[in-house]
């Protein structure tokens, strides 16, 4: 039988990964695997990571029931980066947000303020010049000077 | 005037950017950014990468034209990754595939066959038990065995 395609791990034995919501595109978080949690994905169709912080597999969601149902696994050209597609319960981000790129204000943004297009993250951002208004059903912008951070 | 918000960069200094496509939310590519690739790719709106490979700045398209306007630069929870949504020009892969996360079959995937929904990656997998007709305009699945990596 033909082996699995496995990712290019880097010298620390790991491997970037990028969840993606399958329905809707948006992006949910980025994190890492090892070999044993790319295979434990592979297996189980739960998304499980390697927490660099915490030196243990981590199946996303087991404590805040935030799973990742994985639909899809895809490498990259050079196959140093998997792309999981997932059915994502509940917001990604331990923060409450709904993905981990929504937790803070964009840097920069010239997309129409809490623009969902494209699989776009909808929630606020520091665009500087938001002119558009905002869209139905979308956090309202907050215009505020480029780089302001702001806790979500 | 606030600064504008920095990555928290790895060990080399690095910190891995997840580049996606502003219209239809397709992940296009993972690459890596120092600070400097970070500053000119805000001061520029055109995405520049740290190449670790050729140890040189790397503006994307520079050489093929296959460059990727920003959009809206997003920072992750811990601020650990970067999230570009862009409009990329022509295809993103240095293979010519659109995204360098079609330039291989995937792993595996219950998506129906070269699905695009939810801005997912419209082409072959090697998906085992695909049964859902191929959608109009999607290439055809091919039914494979789990694992039988073939080459785009």
């Amino acid at each position: 039988m033909a082996c699995v395609p496995e990712p290019r791990y880097n010298a620390d034995g790991l491997v970037p990964v990028v969840a993606q919501d399958a329905r809707d595109g948006r992006v949910l978080m980025l994190a890492w695997m090892d070999a044993e949690a790319y295979r434990r994905t592979l297996a189980t169709r739960q998304a499980t990571y390697w927490s660099r912080s915490r030196q243990v597999y981590w199946v996303k969601g087991e404590t805040s029931g935030h799973r990742q149902r994985v639909r899809e696994v895809r490498l990259d050209c050079d196959s140093d980066a998997v792309l999981l597609r997932v059915d994502q319960v509940g917001p990604a981000c331990h923060t409450g947000a709904p993905t981990c790129f929504e937790a803070q204000p964009a840097v920069w943004s010239d997309l129409a303020a809490g623009s969902a297009e494209g699989g776009g993250q909808a929630s606020q951002t520091a665009a500087p010049a938001v002119t558009a208004p905002a869209e139905a059903n979308q956090p309202a912008a907050s215009a505020q000077p480029l780089g302001h951070a702001q806790e979500a």
